[in-house]
């Protein structure tokens, strides 16, 4: 670690609350260089749904550098390349009855985003993009102009404009499939209103579950209803499923159930399958427009990733094995963590999410930093989120089997009651 | 080609102009599915300076996968980036005395570009940056905002702000290392005037040779009056040498030569050796002023890519061999393209740029186009560039061998004559 | 009115619903020049709360203009401004325990709105600002950034940024004094959420009455909650008093019953008294900052009007009696307006507004602008607002007594009699 | 003056440089409450050019309020602005061949300013407007966006975007009439040039004369170059004759002998005669795209300076003879200025302007500034100008008599010995 203190700048952040040196990795384990090891709950941040270093997917991109295949090839076309486009509308697009061109913005979740916003800017010749409370969708200046944090946000230096924020779903814990509060009641009567100050917006982007902003998830009502005011109102929808796309909560798409039909949609992180940068963003035809070049970017060809991704497309999506295993786990996952919450009525708490993203968000202050620190002292590897880092969330890999799941879990369990152990004066307090 | 054409976006470029589908690929040659073989000047764009496939990176990236070491690790520790920080201060920055703190801000070029201007903004509490005519610095808005291209910055489609634009040298052909016109007494009459509209700016962004731009290299001299008024200024000098660094103009970074001293530098494209994605943002320790994770991103730890990255370190500048080797073609490369435009004296041209990133500007309409073409016809891949894609241009790999080189050179000889005799027409009215 | 309709640019508004040339005017009545007189209920869009020509403000500026004193002064220290300074102070600050620094920013409301908005931004070193739904503050970019009307805001030609727009109390006809929904749950929601994409503002801007925007009268709990939110959270608070301010609700300030204490109050329209062009703005002393000649304009010193200004404020503000008939006859106007809207039980609509600043919102599509044209037929000035011009509302001048209150009222009555009559077809479908 | 210090905000300026209390005026003089009288050489910052009370217009507007005719009357057709409206087209447009319609946008200059931007981004719908290094048109948001001055331009604490600042006809003393630099290459340069940043313009704005920017006067030359690149890439011209205008430089738009044709013109200031609040748009008929109230304003009807402005225009305009005196004028201060600035070899200086808007550039820190204050002392009002206050500068009533203007100039040549001989200390060191 002394390497990394000396020489690497002070924006590092995971490496402060993971310090070791990590080494080996294989499925849903990590290994230090003191051969400590440790499970994942992490994956990369969610860029590995299929686990590190899965076998099938490594072979092919072992094979395809050890033959001097082409690497890197800019927007040139290649037979991975090729190969990728034709899984990917075979396996994903048209079982699913969807229609859309593939464009590779640059390989990262912040490239496909800020090439969605800029489609949808020109194809409406609109501004105002409107994005929800506890969004996030990148660091580059243009995805995050659509972000809600405000320590982000500020890291900018500058204004972010041509943006109106919007209440998510279950805004201030009220939540629209329990009848509570619809906040799209909020956005449509903004629509309607042609003195709100929010005008005709080209495009609404959103995350079906907000992943960075705390766990949240929109319901499917929701989610059909947003789709039906952005068809009324000419307003492209954009989805960022670059987290919790992939499979991650129990379908390839996080908003399948919803039926709904996005005019665009970003996918990043696991699109590569073993963790090597890629991205890409699905157009629906009739909105591409692009003049060629409009959006580049070099490294839109980084073949051995649309090796490995093709890989992963043909081993675990061809049928709906490997996503029915998720969503029952995920609902496995759902039940372990209500149990947790229930042991500590006197926290302040809920679970939050769906499938392989799911979280407790624990209302005490420094209380979800705190079970991740023990959770780490136990050898499990999970985060917070939440505007206030005050979600303790999970997203293991996909390929986690039962006994990795139960063990993780229970190191967790082991974590809350060390850390609300550890805060009993403040929870005393908050109870 | 059919698959590209029917499943990707419009805004594919490169498959347009070289309508081909590539395979293999080694050194400064590839191979497409027809077995046909192609000189490649162009290099990735830049990303590839160290050739296709390099044997010695490929054999440490091989065993590295072959290994399960870690390969998608976001910003933690991991033996790949510690030994990429220890190599790139050894053999880098220590020999040239330079002190810098090292970010991973994502693995492209914008998001290196983005991470420098974040950072000026905040160490300086401004807003204004300060860039130059032709400049091109990427494609998220941040890094678009300074980026002079009018085409590129209308894809933006909405205003890009917080920027001035400056004449870099050179404009309108007069040059300063020729005592012609000094640009930069215009840059200093603006930031002496307290009504110019300037204001006080918080950085200059410059690419010592612009790339896109229309292989534009500013002096020697020129940089360091720059670096001096930024100092002067109070004024934050931020290095673009994602194009002209890692060797491409015959030193490691392309400033070199100039004694300037800056702030913030960004490297990507060839800075992982092996053409996967890859950056690094440089910055001066008094300015490492991010909070962590202020500015993140998921493919910061691509650890194949630092694997091969401090392969390239070691193979390529323990010494100046090679650093040499390309200053010498470099002169050879210049003393062609001189000759080349000399057989056509009624084609207004010059030649431009420094060591291996080099073109020839041909005023008259579509006629670099046609040079590629030709070339692209008869076995070489080489692009345009500049504001209205009037330079032909030449990157090639810098492992490139003098018989590879000729070979290159005579093709793009032919090109040209058989553009010019194609113009013939236009060549006529312009002389 | 040929000479208007050849000469005058197609931006002229109210002479195309007024189409007579006026020539002559006094106190509540205008007279053509054709000697058809016209009762007002316009009162210069609130610029003439004493009616017009008032004796003995004309005797005052008569005087002054006939003994040579200066007229126009700049920022110059003259007579007449000196007076006014000391006029306003006691009879207007003093007696209600306001202490404020007087600024003349430029004789106009949007003016005196730009001066509010640069200071807030600097005393507090921030950007953004909130405005409410349906907010009118002007019509230079400043201003108009704060102003939600959408067809205003598109005439800047550019973004307006740096502004948040939360729901103005009774958002959708939920009122805050009725229990139904109180807007500043979501804005207190949104500033405690450290994601919510809103940050930190420098400052909230707003109408306690908005004229503009519909005659939407907050409730005087609703103005105290946020006058409480924004000291809580340092932000400033700016009251745009510019049309409701100067007795027109029955107070000087529209905000006086909410006992709340803004940071800047914006006064212009009848500040003037006599309809001549003049602004100020109040500014607490603490924030007091700008630098001398920071914020400027030549027509700071508009003499005349520092002169009627004076004298309106000696005639009409040294006891309450004025503002006391202004509430009596206000009451006595929602009466009226009550009972003209019961009279049409299909049609739905509501009454709005305080003081004399009232109005029937009627929504059914073209009435209210049909009621305006009926009364205009009938000898009545009144004009529309809301953003869908969807309220007809009375801006009396406060000097009208109860036999013209009573006949204007009449007339109102009859048009929209008259124009419920004509829109019969659309009212049984809206009924 | 207490009274002045105690209430009035810290934003006050003048009252600082001239702290007396003004009470009566008259053409050329001003009386204080002590009975002093001082020489205007100030002229209301340019209002004043008929000078101060002027009898004939004071007749005109006593008989106007006598009459109890409507002083305030928005934007609806009354006598007084039909009579405006006439005799600006009989007495001003037609007899100089000028075709245009006429706004109304407001009583100041930064109003007309605000209109005429906005239009032309509406009738181009492009964005971006070119102003010039030391531009002076406004304090209100989009005016200041167009100004240059550093300390005016922080005060909007936010971010004035979509501007681009080229250099002024003289940048750094080197003038095109003299053929020393033309500094429209440039501009034509980085139109020319895609990659230049600048893009496509909406409009130019441009001051034929800069006052506030420290008296620089473009050459006819310049100003029909400028004109003609306008057109020959379909940018809209705007004049921004505020100051300039109204025969200050011994023509009525101080443009006329360059012969060009703008889109529209700005007036303001000495518009409304009598240095009441008035201004104009003029708007060339095919751009006269506004939609009726797109842009409005309360104070669009001042009907007294409508009547104070149709005397003017009557007096003094119907014939040459004023305009030719104000010429004649000009040049003996022109002789005047020189004399004085060859009796101070050693301090280095510069007459500039033209007709009644001349100054001296005095480049020794402080020097113009102590000029005024001894003017001040001998009974003189003058002011400087320029981004560091270097221009001592007079703007005397155009109606001054050659024994006010000889008396003047003696004062100010006083001044300008007894200020070099307090500075002795630095000019030396200057020299």
């Amino acid at each position: 670690m002394d390497i990394i203190e000396k020489y690497e700048s002070a924006v590092r952040s995971y490496s402060r609350g993971f310090p070791v040196v990590f080494e080996k990795a294989k499925n849903y384990t990590l290994t230090d260089t003191d051969g400590n090891t440790y499970i994942d709950f992490f994956a990369g941040a969610g860029a590995l749904n299929y686990g590190h270093n899965d076998d099938a997917m490594k072979a092919k991109v072992l094979e395809y550098i050890q033959g001097d295949n082409i690497t890197h090839s800019l927007d040139m076309a290649t037979v991975a390349r090729q190969n990728f486009l034709k899984a990917f509308n075979e396996i994903i697009l048209q079982p699913r009855n969807m229609e859309y061109k593939i464009m590779f913005p640059g390989p990262t979740g912040t490239n496909t985003v800020e090439s969605a916003l800029k489609l949808a800017r020109k194809v409406t010749g609109r501004r105002t993009v409107v994005s929800f409370t506890n969004a996030f969708h990148g660091m580059t200046l243009g995805a995050l102009g659509v972000t809600g944090n405000q320590f982000k946000r500020k890291g900018a230096g500058k204004s972010l404009g041509d943006v109106v924020f919007v209440p998510y779903d279950g805004l201030m814990g009220l939540k629209s499939d329990k009848g509570e509060l619809d906040t799209l009641d909020y956005f449509e009567a903004m629509l309607n209103n042609g003195a709100s100050g929010m005008g005709h917006p080209a495009a609404v982007i959103v995350e079906p579950v907000q992943g960075e902003g705390g766990i949240n998830a929109a319901s499917m009502a929701w989610l059909k209803r947003l789709d039906q005011i952005c068809k009324a109102h000419d307003i492209r929808l954009i989805v960022d499923d670059v987290q919790a796309g992939c499979g991650r909560t129990g379908t390839f798409f996080s908003f399948e159930a919803a039926g709904i039909d996005p005019d665009f949609i970003c996918l990043s992180k696991s699109i590569g399958g073993y963790g090597m940068p890629m991205a890409i963003t699905l157009i629906k035809p009739e909105y591409d427009k692009f003049a060629p070049g409009e959006h580049n970017g070099t490294f839109r060809g980084n073949n051995p990733a649309f090796v490995a991704a093709t890989a992963a497309l043909e081993t675990y999506w061809r049928d709906d094995t490997f996503a029915k295993g998720v969503r029952e786990k995920g609902e496995f996952i759902t039940k372990r963590l209500k149990e947790m919450a229930a042991k500590h009525p006197n926290v302040p708490s809920e679970v939050r999410g769906r499938g392989f993203m799911q979280g407790i968000a624990l209302h005490v202050d420094g209380l979800a930093d705190a079970v991740t620190e023990e959770a780490f002292k136990r050898g499990l590897i999970m985060e917070t989120s939440g505007p206030a880092d005050e979600v303790a969330k999970l997203l293991p890999p996909l390929t986690l089997d039962q006994q990795g799941l139960e063990k993780g879990l229970d190191i967790m369990e082991q974590a809350l009651d060390a850390a609300v152990q550890a805060h009993a004066d403040k929870i005393g307090k908050v109870a």
